[in-house]
This record gives structure tokens, C-alpha cells and sequence, in this order.
């Protein structure tokens, strides 16, 4: 939130903030005249001229070649010379040899590491530097995230971390102005409309397609206004956004650091090669040329690259002279201004141009830096990694939760001290665009799942700690983190146990459980002593295979459990004495499975899926699906070098190999469940699964180790193929969220020469993906982001995994070769599509909760024996659940006294008849345990009071101006959300 | 010379210089309380404990892999990453952030360019810090010069070049106290006396013989006293020496630099990978072992590298860390005491140690980093190059006296502005042992030729000024600079020209002249008007092939001239209309040619050399020659992977394939001279040639383009076998001074096992090289560096000439393969060898005057026309010719009323029975044009009153105590110069 200093300036706001008992927390120290940080300290520039932002920066990876620790300590500079705190070191004692010159930081999760090992002189210096504009932090979240494989739920999670840090140690000074996504491949509106939302006044960046770009070139378009949602009301989601010329690199010939082998500027004449001339006439040159590109006579130049200034003196040094030299023509009737700039210097400039920019409103998916070179593999590369990140994600909302709804015991309790700062970093670094993304060497994969598995173990003290104080039960507690796999100990072993389900989401929900089990069979209890129907199922034979030698289950425990909205509830099992044995496999398909919604019908001759019908809504479409495997190019044709790899999708052909055309089945039916478990080869099953109260269809693809000793690299997808008459369209989230129509060889802005049938036309999904016609959708709810694509129509394709020969130039510098668990072989990847069919206008109400409680997902604990007789089996932290439409995205213990919220309108506009609505809550209401006494609303970042939140506005070529929405809250404690509005607030609470 | 703050301590020197009419010159600003730099300045030390001394340094090579200004500006960084303007901003950085951290420099032609461009403010900074000692200057020279290919005038000339720069700009505290040669590949017994009598107190480097290092270490005798002269009474070539532990590099595992990849100090238990512990365990196991091989409780280890400190931050971050948690283990009774320190700290705890050393008597040739690894092909290396500088150094010294002589004029005068400045730089830049040493990359090599010349230019003015000054003749004057292969143009057009002779040496000198020419007779006359014999002959086939396009003579007009002492003669020349034809050759060889001193025969068959007789002595002996090439390696056998190359000699068997067995000869014989022309075959020819009144044989050979299309790298050498008895011994001289005794298969300081016959018995020649029994020495004087052996008995073998096609790993990345003048072929090298026979008791008396006149030849400039009328022709700077023992080895403009000399005994004791004794020469009465007003001692490097000079005092193993040598100068105006001494004047002059 913003420092006294800055609410010193809107007393107003103060008042009422005072009036709802919210205080400002400590950030920094009061200084009694305000700093000229932020646009006032830009420097001047030549309006006769054409002026050149000179931007020095560092593009400082959170992982990738080397770990992020690695990179801020400089280590393993064998693998690539990098080390972030010289960089630091480095600028800030440049920065003060001359107060002309800037410098910009970006990753806040680097740059905490940083400031807390500078002493007090060291952090009085930085925070001049800030409070004077020289220091400018840009982006300012934790990390750069990726953009095509990130939910948004944990963007908005690591940007909050970044900015409470900068607003915390700098106040106002430190609130980044200009969203800087220069590496990202490919950016998606959800996050351009998360930054709009979090109060930033543009967005650069430095990749889209070849082919766009070299449109916008000649248009003059490469900055422009991004309307980044069909829902909000502009310009809620409007952000100016610009296209940087040079990637984030200087324009060839002008990059000064160590890593650069760029001639200096030798301007002693007495030495030999004086080349001072010569470079100025090149450097004018590149002005030029780049001005004839854009539109104001303000260009801007990324001065900086990968992990430079670590020698800040390099550049600086020579970026003085190249000022000096190029700056000396104006004498002799120059008109080119050079000049130390920030991007929200040359931003303001841009503002002040005063003219009007064109329109966006699509994304820019996929990422092209070549004809045949579409960076579309990594929707899908490290299929474990993007599951693990999006479960943590899971496990940290949960954590969180429950800090706030277990009080203060939550964190020093009865198992220890326990905490989410751990996780919650974790979480942010795991944002990062060569993480989630799984574009990092393997070691540095390891890295982030490590980093997320130690997160989770103060979490889970701490998740422990709030159980036991919200129950009353102190028996230990177990996590398996194994269930994925039919591993947990104590449920194997144990003849009575309980068990704890704590569900996230703010409404009721409904949960297949498995338990790993060696009993035949058992009884199940809900938290009102009532039975449960279950069944004990062997375990699939596929599964042990990959279980590896961790767990001897042979059977699963099946059973659907019930929990309450933001709480718990608590299941008895107790193993049957010569209890039945259990349900047999039937080695065949049967033609059909169903329950009261759904029906599924089967090959006869194939045994694979052929029809899917809603029985509510009475539908039925064609439905096969079969899994296959493009090959991946080597790199060694006639059009192009370029091979798959971790970032890039290239098959070798646009037809895909199937895995097998005749399967082998076993089946069961049974009160609980009916499945179908076809075998597709060594290395891809899946069980076809349908609850008994379940409204969609579950497919457990388990795919791997894909072989590769043929010598052909393999991208592994599932197929859908229907009758649904698509037209070339298909739809995929963006970040989990909006969802964006795609059309197959075509782009909304140009005129595509599709180049790559496949690859070119792969989108990433980060939650669901849908094809539909009038009367059909079907809905798929993945589990995490994978890549996807409808190639043909009625068609719809996911890929699952990947398996690669060959490095894809791109710089990771390994193939994407993921080894098993024994360090050899190849990962086995398992995972869960859901799928839905509805007419098309009723399927946000199902896909919206569903994907949600994909996400937030319940979180199980164990507990020896029966429940303590004294303990509270059942929990909610809400009054009720919330209405329907509302998601409760965030529930965060804020400081001692104040908890961070937000209520989010899950629905887009138009999209439900039901729910597309606004909706009104109110804050005081919410919570059972918790008294709220006071409430103000944020920017979405948490890092400006809402009110004090005031954007540049920009006019677009078309003429319209956006109006401002006016705030329409019934009262202030009654909040409205309108569709897909998220609205953050602070709430100070007292503990029951 | 000192600075006025360093006099003010001793005011009775003073009075004497200002008696004598000296002045202290221009230097520091006067401070008015001493600054505690130089011993004074060392940080405390722990008695009690091991202490390691921690030397940040950076090697700079004033050229090797780029260029000495491609290194000072960080140019061309895809060649090597280094940037010596950004190590030297960056070291001054973090000396300021912490007054215990400490820094070396060396280079001074590295350090004044930084200096020049360095604001009064930064000056003021350095200034500081050089006055506290946290940044001292190491060595101090221009460069840290080449030790096997240096002539040891030019070592003299950069090592005042880079003093001077310190003393004037820095004073007292700017002197170096210590030698540092931590890279050049073996150490001359010469640069340690040259060391000792330039007032350092000790001498370090890296490099010696692996198996003298082995035995050193166990018998801890790494550190020694050096006596460096056979001829100067102890101590005053007396050198502390001590041999580094790690090259110069830091131990295994702590190289912190951004050009290494040792893991930084991770000391936040925060983050990953804490090592701490792990660091301070593997630092103490360093520390102690290095402890087990050196006598003190104080080691020294070189914290840095080539190149390194460009961003020093790393170094002293990581240091930091390094000494706090290290010595932080004394509190738990660890004895180790880690400090930042110098080499000088270092040296003064040796001292106060209070211990005595072993004795060293010869030097440290040749150097062999392992069995097959013999670095004695360096020796040779580049000899076109060696010769060039060689020249250069003449050339220099004729610029230095001429500005003398001439006066004012000589600076600005009639021919524009001269100076010496330039090319005094060029040639200690050329002395680097990365220059001269033919250790570069090939481009580089073109960089110090380019210098060599460049630094002529602005010399040619001050000489023709200077001589138009001397001799009131004003026409323009035409330096032929390819007179050795028979090109220039004014000789070969002009039917009348007038030759101006001015001879550097302080006696009067007699020379043959070769000159192109297209007449067949000239007329030639002496400053006198007297004729002077002369012959034209045919120019030598082969030596128009070298000319490349060059020059079209097609006759030389050969006769010999005499110059006067430190002066000039004029000869006039012209064409005889109607003369005789040249000379005809026969195409056969004579029997024997001969002159009135020397007789040479010749082999009937081979038409070989075949016996040398000294018809004064009446001593003869059998002695033939030819031509021979050893196969260089090409690392592919099966002792050793070990290519020849720049650095490395390794012939692939010690057998040498003969060039040619059977010759083709042409000979002349006439008034002037006997010559018979060699054919050894395309690629070697030689010319034997006696001159009339010669007491030496000349053999002038033309080796190249060395054909390497067999595949096969070629040594070339020419070889002398005698009927000398010589016993395994051998002799070739150090730096082109005193002559040390090399035995074959034998180092006199250890048990040698030889693993390289050929390459392991190389030594370098410098000037000269000798057999001989008790009766006969065959004295062969060089005209450039070159490696040399007698691997038989009564042979002598000079490397003459090398092309090879491997590189030899030891960082050039280039086989030495010089392009021809076309930038293709191989280049042809042409050069004299001077062969002596005489007894040994008078050998010295005949080849010391011989090499000095080698080295210091007259230069010849020409003018159209004869003479002018009122000119003068003849003229001598000298009252007198010098003493025959004494040598003028320097005469130098100081500034505008002072001049450098210094006189030089050039004999050994013992070695002259007529001039190996003292001798006295009167300042005031040398020279013809200058009155002396004032003259005072000073060190040998000129940094130094004499008598201020103090140098700290050592006991060796042995016991003896030096004593010092009283002044034995009968007067302040009549100095003495005992065998081998130099002595260093600043005379305060008055021109006549």
C-alpha cells in the first residue's frame, strides 16, 4: 500500500480510511518533503528533436540456466556467467558517479536477497537513489512470469509479494509505473488486464510473431492500447502497450557489457583505432532508422541484456560517451537527443505526444521468432512440474487460509512453528517464464519442485497447527503426497483412520477420494457418523509400474466426499473384518458406462470412446479419442534447422503417429464408480472414469517413459474428434480465466502466412479448452497448462508430454529429455482431463466451478485411529457459501491485525445466463470466526489504496474514450462485482 | 629521481646536489608530513600464527593476444575478455571501500594511459591511496619485459620509462621496492643485477624448471639470494628471489574473478548452498601445505591473474568474506592469520625474519613446465621481429643523442617537430615478454612493428633536425629503411648523393655500407675529399627474390666507412660516367678467401666452410657449417602430446635433416672485399664475406619462406662444427651483458634428468655465443636474439629461423607461421652472424667492441647533390673517444636542462687481461657541445639519488657477510667504473 508520505498527499482518503479503522502499516519512514520520484523526475528532453530513451537495464532470470540462487550468488559461472548480486553491487555504485544517470530493476525476488545483506548506509544510498528517480523499479513482482503456462491466481500472488516488498522499503517511490514483460514468449490479455488492474500505466515487451511485427513496423503500430477484457468496463482492463525494437538487447554494435564484444568507444586520440566518428554515425544511423518506425519523435533503446551490469562501469562508461559525442552534433545541426530515460519516462513522453494509438484486443499467441520456429512446446514441456506448481498453488491458497482462520496458533502451535513465506516465495519463483514455463536445464527444475516441496513444510505445520486449533484434535497429522501414484503409508497400513478434507473454495464441494489400501474392504463415516457408499478397487496394474518401489498397495479405497465452503469435515474408514473381496476387473469394455447425467459409449472393435451424451440436456455427440505422438523434427530438413525443443514445437509431419489402434481394456461398474482402464502400450493408459454424482467425464491419462530408443523424439497428444461442427474455431483460457476464440491459420490483426500447419496453430490452455457449434460444446478442464489445438474440425487435441532429442538453439542448452525417477529412463507423466458436454450457453456454469475446484483443490490429512470424541469434525470459516458467481481468490493474513482479500466475479460477461451478473457481497458477513472492523479496497497488486489508484489515459485511433466506471457499491460495506472483476481488499479483524 | 618530500628527509644529499648545480626536478606536490607508504605502510602481522599474505594483482600483458591499446580499452573482447581501463577504474572503487584492502600495479605503459584520461579529482583519490600504500606499484616498469630475447639497454630504457612516470607523478611513495616477473617464461641472471642496481629489494615470479621447483619445495629453498654478477663486488647485483606458489595464479578453488568459476562465498543461511564451512576447510588445508615448503611463518599467495580485477568487486567481496570467516576460527585456537597484503609486506616479514637464504650463482634457463616442455623455442621466435627491434633500439639511442647533441633545435627545427617520445614507447612497449619474446598472436607482432616504425617517424624529424643543427646542411635527408635487402630509391636513381654516417658508439667505428645501386662504378669520397675504395657487385640473386616488388637495383656499391666517436662523417658519392663494369662473380668457390687477419677455406667438394685461421695468432681450426632443419613435433607421439610452437621447442628427433649437402656457389674477390655466395637451396642461401680490413668473418644467411607443404614444421638452424675441445661446455651471454657457462645435459643447481635432448640443452643468445678449449674460441657475435646449443662437442648451433603449424597450447592459439610480405608464404628472415676466432684470454677484447657496434650501428641518411659547401662534414660530441672499456650507454634529454648518461664498463672481471680493470672517466670533460654545471649519482633506473638509495640486506645459507664497496671516485667530477659496472648521471647541461 502506499507510505504515510504518499497518503499525506489525499488526506480525504485518509479520513475515510481512518473511519473504517484501517490504519497504514509500517513502510517507510516519513520524510517531510516529497521526493521527485515517479514521472517528475524524468529528465528533460529536445521537443525539436528526435529523443533517444536510453534504458539501462538487466534481464535477470529467476532460474534458468543455473538456479536463482546460483544466479544471485554468481556460482556455477561455468554454466553460464551470471551472478545478481555484483549486478546490484554493481549499478548502485555507478549510479552514484552521476545523477544524470538510471537504471531500472525488475525482480523484486532478487533484489530482496539483495537488500537484506546491505547495511543501513548502504540502504539509506539505494533509497536515495529511488526517492530521486534513478533508480527505477519497473514490473516490480517477484519474477517476470511466464504468460502461457501460469494461472492467474498465482500471478497476481508474486506480484503482490514483489510490491509489498518495493512499497514497504521505498513507499511511493518505489511503485513501479510500466509493466516490463521483454521475455515472455508470446503474452496473454489476461495478464495485460491484471496489470491494468493493478494500477500500471503500460506494459512493454519485447517478443511477438515475425510477422506482426514486421506489420506494426510498417504501420507504425508497434505501441498501441491493449483492451485486455470483453467483460470490464474500459479502461478497467486498457493498457498501453509497446512493442521494444530491439527485443530487450541494444541495437546491434552499442552493447558495452563484459558479455558483449563490442569495440568501446576509444576516444583518445592518441591511442590507436580512435572510433569515436565512426560510432556516432552508426549510432545515428540506428536512430533513424528506428524512428521511421514508430510514432512520436520519442524512440526508446533497451541499453542491457541477460544478467548485464555486472561491470555497471562498462557501460555507463561508454553510454557517457556515447551521449557526450552524439549529444556534441547538436551544434553542428543535429537534431538526434540522447538521454539517460526509465520506460515510464519515455512512457510519459509517449502520453504527452498527445496522439492516439491503435487498438488490441486479442493476444499475442503464438510466439514466432521464424517461419518454422513457434514457441509452442512449452505450453507443455514439464507436464510434473506444471501439475506439482499448479497443486502448490493448492496447498499455499489452503495454507494461507488457514493462517487466517487458525489465528495466531496457526503459526507457532502445537507441531512448531510453521509459516507461508516459504511457500508463498516458492510460489513466485515458480512464476517465473523459464519455470512453470519448463524452459530450465533440468537441474534447475529440480530446483523449483524442490523449493515448492520445502515451502510446503512449514505450511504444513502450519495447516497443522490451524487444524488442531479449529477441531481440537492434537493427534498427528499426515499429508500423503503420494495419492497421484496409490501411495500413503499410513492409509496402507492402517486398520482405522481418519480423515480430514479441507476444501478452499468459498462454496460446497464434491471429491472423488482414492485411498491406497490393502484391506478388501471398509467402512466409510461422514462427519455425522452416516456411511458412505465406497468400493475397493485393485489397484490399475499401470499405476504400480509407476509407483516405483514406494508404495505396495494393491488396492484404492474409492469414495466421493462432501466438504463445506472454506472448511473441513472429517471421514472415518475403518478396515471390514471379512469384509467382500474386492470388485473384480472385467477384462473386457463395456459398450457404454453412465450415470444419471452422463453417458459414454464404447467401440465394440476398438474399445475406445465413441459417444458422449448429457442425459439432463439430452444430448449426444461422435465422440473417439485415441492418444499419438507427432515427431519431433531434428532439425535436419530441407526448410529449416530448427528442432523441437523445450521451448518449440516443430513436427516433422502434420500427421501424427497413433500409439495404437487396438487396446486392451479392464472394466468395472459399481455403486461408487464405473471405469473402463484401456491399455494403449507400454507407456500410455488411461482410465476412462465416471462418478456416480459427477456432471463430467474423468480421463487419467498416465503417459510415459516415452521411449525414445527409436532415435525420434515424441510430443504426445490426446485427441478428440466429434461431429461438432467447429468452422475452424476453438476457444482456450488465458491464464485461467477470460477465454479467447481461436480460429485455426489465422490471426486477428494480420493477414497470416501460416507456415508450421501444426505448431502454428497451438495455443496454451491453461484451465480448459473448448470446442462448440449451436447446440454442442465440449468442455475440457485440464489440470494444469498444457498446449493444445484444433486442427481439424470437430476436432480438439491437448499435448500431454514431451520427450525430445535435440536442444532448440534457444539457450537452455540441453534437450527436453525428462529422466524417471531413478535419475535414467524418462518421466512418467499421469494427469486428468475432464470433460463436458453441454449447450454451449449453459457450459460456464459448469466449466467455471469445476475448473475452480480443479485449482483450489480439497487438501486431505490423515490421522490414526478414530476422531478425538471432543474434537469438531466439520468447519466452515464462512457464514454461507458465497454466491455462486463469487470466487474467493485470495485469504491472506496480511500483518497481526489486517487480512488480505479477494472477491472475484468468475464469470465473464454474457457467458451464463445465471451467474453473468453482477453480484453484491458483504465484507462484514463473510467470515464465521472472524470480526471484520474495518475494510479498504486496494489496487489489485495491494500496493495502492484503490482510490488513490489514477491511471494515464490514452486515446485510440477510433475515436471512442472510454468512460470511467462509477463505483456502484451499495454501501460500503456491501461490495458489487461485476463480471470477471476481481476487487482486493484490506480488512482489519478481530479473532472471535 | 626522488620527489622534493623524499629529499626533505635527507638534507645533506641535497646541499651536495645543489652544490654540484642539480635540482630536483618537478615532481609531487610537497606534503608536508611524510605519508606511511612503502614498509611503513604494512598491515600488522601475528607472531604467533601462520600469516597469509593476500596479494590482489592483475597481470597485464602490454600485448600478446590483442593488441597493447585493444587490452587498455577492452577492444576486440571476442579475441580474450580484457579491459585494462575498466580494471584500474574498478580496482580505485574498492580500495575506497575499505582501507585494509590492497592493491598491486605493474604495468606502467598501462597505467599513464588511464592516468592522462583521469580527472584531478579521481588523481587526487589515487594519490591517496598510492601516499597509504593501499595501492602500490609492483615492478613498475613500462612492462613487465621479456627476460631470454632482451637486450639488456632496451630493459634499462622501459624500466625508466615506467619509473620516471611513477616518481613524477606519485614521488616517493610511487617507487617500487619489489621485482615482479611472474610470467616470463625463465629469468635472466642479468635482469636480477639490472634488478638489484636499481634499488629493489627483492624479485618474485612464477615460472621455473618443474624439477628445480620439485627439488626447491622439499628443500625449501623457494625463496633465495640471487647473486647476478660474476664481476660486481656483493651485494650490488645481490637479489632477494622468491618463487611464487602458484604461478601467479590463486590456489585451486578460490579464484574469485569474473574470468573464473570457483563458487562464490554463499554466506546467507538463507539461501541455498551455504559453504562457508566448507571454504574455510579447504583454505586452511591450502595454507598449511603451502606452509610445509617455505622457511617463514609467512606465505604469500597472488590472489589474481591475467586480466583479472575488471570487476573487482568480486575479488574483494568474496576476499572479505574469506579473511573474516577464516581468521574468525582463531577465537577456536586456529593459528592461521589471513591479511591483505603486498609483496613488499611480504618481503619485509622475510626480512625481519631474521633467517638466512641459499645462494643462487647462475639463472633460471631454460624453462620446462614438464618433461617434453621445454620453452626454448621462443628464444627464436618471430626473428624478423627480434631483428627489428633490435634495430629499433639503435635507432633510439641515435634519437636520445641527437636530441642531446643538436639542442632545441632538434625537438622543433627545420624539419617540423621531432621527438623521442614515441618511439621510446614503442620499444618498451617491445620489450614486453609477449613482444619481443615472439610469444603473440601474429597480428599483434604487425601492432609492435607498426609502433617500432610509427615511434621512428617523429625520431627521423629530431635526427635531421638535429644533424641539419650539427651540420648547417638543410637539404632534406633520406632514411633507406630496407637497405638489407637492397632497396633504395635515392641510391638507385641518383648519379650523385651524399651520405651522412652517424655512429651511436663512443669510439670511432669502421663499417661496411652496402648500397643498392643501378650504376657499375662510383666514385666515393670521405669527408676529407680522400677517395675511398669501393666495388660494385651484381646484386645477389636471391636477395631480389626478397624484395618482393620493392626495389629494382640490380648492382650494390659496397665500401667501408669510419665515423667518428658519438658523431658523424659525410661521404660523397658518384656516378662514373663510362666505368668499368661491376665485378664479375665466379661461378665457382675459391679455395679460401683471406685478409690480413683472418683466413677461411673452403671444401673443394662441398664447397663448404671447412677451416677458420687467426693469421695474427697463427691459430687454426677445422670448422664447417652448413644449414639444417629439425622436424618440429607435432604433438602426436606417444611420450608426449607436446606440439613445438611460439613458446615451445620439441624437435621430433634429434637428428636435424641437412638442407642441402652438395651447394652452388659464386664468388668475387677484389679490394674491398671477399665474398663467396651459398646456395643451400631455394628457401637458404648465405653469404661469406671478408672484408678488407675485418677482424671478423661475416655470414650473412637468408632463410625462407620456409616450405611447410611436406606437413611438416621446421626448425631452422645453422650449425658450426669444430675441432674445439670443448667438454660438454658451452657460453652465451644474459641479456647481452655478462656470459654465463651453459654445460650440455646439466643444470649446476640440480640433478638434471633430461628428457629433451635438443630443446633441453637450448639456452638464449643475445648478442653472443662461445666455444673453446684452452687454446682456440670460436666467438660467434648475433645481430638479434636467438636460442643456441652445442649439443656435440666442438659444435655450435643457432636456431636461425622457425615456421610450424601447431599451436602449442600455452594460450597464443596460433602456430607461428609468419605470412611473406603478401600476407601468404612464409616470411623470409635475413640476418648477419660475426664469426671470431682467437684465444680465450683475448676473445673478450675483440667481441665486446664487435656486439656493441652490432647493436648500436651507424645510421646512414642520405641527400641529393654533394655536399653543401658551407656544411660541416665531420663532427664528434666527444672530446675524445671514450675509454676502450667504457660504453656510453646512455645519452638522453632528461628535461630542458638535464641529460641522462650513463657509462658502462663493458668487460668481466678477469675476462680482458688489458681492460678487465678500473677506469675513470671525467664528466665534465666528455663531450664536445656540452657544459656539465652539475652532476649527480643516481640508481640505475633513475628513480633514486644514489646516495639515498638503501636496499634492505640478506644472509645466505653459507654465512658470508657481503661487504659494501666504498665509493672509490677520486673525485666528484672523476668517476670510476669497475668491470661490468653502470653508472647513472643527471648532468645539468649548458649547450656550447
Amino acid at each position: 500500500m502506499a507510505s504515510r508520505r504518499a497518503a499525506s498527499s489525499a488526506v480525504a482518503a485518509v479520513l475515510s480510511l481512518l473511519q473504517l479503522g484501517v490504519l497504514c502499516f509500517p513502510a517507510r519512514q516519513f520524510h517531510a518533503s516529497e521526493p521527485p520520484c515517479g514521472y517528475k523526475s524524468c529528465p528533460g528532453t529536445q521537443p525539436s528533436m528526435l529523443n533517444v530513451h536510453l534504458v539501462p537495464h538487466t534481464h535477470d532470470d529467476v532460474g534458468w540456466l543455473k538456479t536463482v540462487d546460483q544466479y544471485y550468488y554468481g556460482d556455477r559461472n561455468d554454466i553460464q556467467h551470471a551472478g545478481v548480486q555484483y549486478i546490484l553491487d554493481s549499478v548502485v555504485e555507478q549510479l552514484q558517479k552521476d545523477p544524470a544517470r538510471r537504471f531500472i530493476y525488475v525482480e523484486t525476488g532478487f533484489f530482496y536477497r539483495w537488500w537484506r545483506q546491505q547495511d543501513q548506509a548502504m540502504r539509506h544510498i539505494v533509497t536515495q537513489l529511488v526517492d530521486e528517480g534513478r533508480l527505477e523499479f519497473i514490473n516490480g513482482g517477484w519474477c517476470m512470469s511466464d504468460e502461457a503456462a501460469t494461472h492467474y491466481t498465482a500471478v497476481i500472488d508474486q506480484m503482490t509479494l514483489g510490491l509489498r516488498f518495493l512499497n514497504e522499503t521505498f513507499g511511493e517511490c518505489g511503485r513501479p509505473r510500466v509493466a516490463w514483460h521483454i521475455d515472455p514468449f508470446g503474452h496473454a490479455r489476461e495478464h495485460a488486464s491484471i496489470f491494468a488492474q493493478m494500477g500500471y500505466d503500460g506494459l512493454f515487451f519485447g517478443r511477438l510473431d515475425y510477422q506482426d511485427k514486421a506489420r506494426r513496423m510498417k504501420t507504425k503500430e508497434m505501441e498501441m492500447l491493449w483492451r485486455a477484457s470483453d467483460s470490464l468496463t474500459p479502461p478497467m482492463a486498457d493498457l498501453f502497450t509497446g512493442v521494444l525494437p530491439n527485443g530487450y538487447n541494444p541495437p546491434d554494435g552499442f552493447c558495452w557489457d563484459q558479455l558483449c564484444n563490442d569495440a568501446p568507444i576509444r576516444d583518445d586520440p592518441q591511442l590507436e583505432d580512435f572510433n569515436v566518428d565512426d560510432i556516432v554515425k552508426r549510432f545515428l544511423n540506428v536512430a533513424h532508422a528506428q524512428s521511421e518506425v514508430y510514432k512520436t519523435t520519442h524512440i526508446i533503446m533497451t541499453m542491457g541484456s541477460d544478467f548485464q551490469y555486472e561491470n555497471a562501469n562498462l557501460w555507463y562508461k561508454n553510454l557517457d560517451k556515447l551521449i557526450h559525442y552524439v549529444n556534441a552534433k547538436q551544434s553542428n545541426g543535429s537534431k538526434v537527443n540522447l538521454l539517460y530515460s526509465t520506460p515510464s519516462c519515455y512512457l510519459q513522453e509517449l502520453h504527452n505526444a498527445n496522439t492516439t494509438w491503435p487498438l488490441k484486443t486479442d493476444d499475442f499467441f503464438p510466439y514466432a521468432d521464424d517461419a518454422h520456429d513457434f514457441w509452442t512446446g512449452y505450453f507443455t514441456s514439464r507436464p510434473a512440474l506444471k501439475r506439482y506448481e499448479r497443486l502448490s498453488n493448492s496447498r499455499l491458497q489452503t495454507c494461507n487460509q488457514l493462517e487466517v482462520l487458525g489465528g495466531r496458533r496457526s503459526r507457532k502451535g502445537l507441531f512448531g512453528e510453521g509459516g507461508s513465506d516459504s511457500m508463498r516465495e516458492a510460489m513466485a519463483v515458480a512464476q517465473h517464464h523459464d519455470a512453470v514455463s519448463g524452459t530450465e536445464k533440468q537441474h534447475v527444475a529440480f530446483d523449483y519442485a524442490k523449493r515448492l516441496a520445502a515451502g510446503w513444510g512449514p505450511c504444513q505445520v502450519l495447516v497443522s497447527n490451524s487444524l488442531a486449533a479449529l477441531s481440537g484434535s492434537d493427534a498427528p497429522r499426515v499429508y500423503c503426497e503420494n495419492l497421484n501414484i496409490s501411495v500413503c503409508p499410513l492409509t496402507e497400513s492402517s486398520p482405522k483412520f481418519t480423515m480430514n478434507v479441507y476444501n478452499p473454495l468459498g462454496h460446497a464441494v464434491m471429491w472423488p477420494v482414492r485411498l491406497p489400501v490393502n484391506g478388501t474392504a471398509y467402512g466409510v463415516f461422514d462427519a455425522k457418523g452416516s456411511p458412505v457408499d465406497s468400493v475397493v478397487l485393485p489397484v490399475y496394474q499401470a499405476s504400480r509400474e509407476v509407483r516405483g518401489h514406494k508404495g505396495y498397495a494393491i488396492n484404492e479405497l474409492v469414495f466421493q466426499v462432501q466438504a463445506p465452503p472454506l472448511g473441513f469435515t472429517t471421514y472415518s474408514i475403518s478396515l471390514l473384518q471379512n469384509g467382500p473381496p474386492p470388485t473384480p476387473l472385467e477384462n473386457k469394455a463395456p459398450l457404454s458406462i453412465q450415470n444419471k447425467f452422463l453417458k459414454v459409449t464404447f467401440d465394440p472393435d476398438t474399445y475406445l470412446l465413441s459417444s458422449l451424451s448429457n442425459l439432463e440436456t439430452k444430448q449426444t455427440i461422435k465422440l473417439s479419442q485415441n492418444f499419438y505422438w507427432y515427431n519431433a523434427s531434428a532439425g535436419n530438413n530441407a526448410e529449416s534447422r530448427q528442432p523441437s525443443g523445450a521451448y518449440i514445437f516443430r513436427p516433422n509431419s502434420s500427421t501424427p503417429f497413433i500409439i495404437s489402434k487396438m487396446i486392451k481394456v479392464d472394466s468395472v461398474k459399481n455403486a461408487v464408480l464405473q471405469e473402463v482402464r484401456q491399455w494403449f502400450g507400454p507407456w500410455v493408459t488411461q482410465v476412462v472414469r465416471l462418478y456416480k454424482d459427477s456432471r463430467q467425464l474423468e480421463l487419467e491419462w498416465t503417459v510415459g517413459p516415452v521411449p525414445v530408443g527409436d532415435g525420434l523424439g515424441k510430443e504426445v497428444i490426446t485427441r478428440f474428434d466429434t461431429n461438432i461442427r467447429t468452422s475452424g474455431l476453438f476457444y482456450t483460457d488465458s491464464n485461467g480465466r477470460e477465454v479467447l476464440e481461436r480460429r485455426r491459420d489465422y490471426r486477428p490483426t494480420w493477414d497470416l502466412k501460416q507456415t508450421e500447419p501444426i505448431a502454428g496453430n497451438y495455443y496454451p490452455i491453461n484451465s480448459r479448452a473448448y470446442i462448440k457449434d449451436k447446440d454442442n460444446q465440449l468442455t475440457v478442464v485440464t489440470d494444469r497448462s498444457q498446449g493444445g489445438s484444433s486442427i481439424a474440425d470437430g476436432s480438439l487435441e491437448i499435448m500431454l508430454h514431451r520427450r525430445l532429442l535435440y536442444d532448440d538453439v534457444r539457450g537452455v542448452g540441453e534437450p527436453l529429455s525428462e529422466p524417471g525417477e531413478d535419475g535414467q529412463g524418462g518421466l512418467v507423466a499421469r494427469g486428468t482431463l475432464l470433460l463436458a458436454l453441454t449447450p454451449p450457453e449453459k457450459a460456464a456454469d459448469l466449466h467455471r466451478p469445476l475448473a475452480q475446484s480443479v485449482v483450489l483443490q480439497p487438501l486431505l490429512s490423515f490421522q490414526q485411529g478414530a476422531p478425538q470424541s471432543s474434537s469438531q469434525l466439520e468447519f466452515s470459516g464462512l457464514h454461507a457459501a458465497l454466491p455462486p458467481a463469487v470466487h474467493l481468490l485470495t485469504l491472506s493474513q496480511w500483518d497481526r491485525e489486517s487480512v488480505l482479500i479477494r472477491l472475484e466475479h468468475q464469470y465473464q460477461a454474457k457467458e451464463s445466463k445465471s451467474f453473468s451478473e453482477p453480484v453484491t457481497v458483504n465484507l462484514q458477513k463473510l467470515f464465521s470466526t472472524l470480526e471484520i472492523v474495518g475494510a479498504t479496497e486496494m489496487s489489485l497488486g495491494a500496493n495502492q489504496w484503490k482510490d488513490q489508484m489514477t491511471r494515464l489515459d490514452w486515446k485510440t485511433s477510433s475515436g471512442e474514450q472510454p468512460q470511467r466506471q462509477s463505483p456502484s457499491d451499495p454501501s460500503p460495506w456491501d461490495v458489487t462485482l461485476n463480471p470477471m472483476e476481481i476487487r482486493t481488499f484490506l480488512l482489519r479483524v478481530m479473532q472471535h
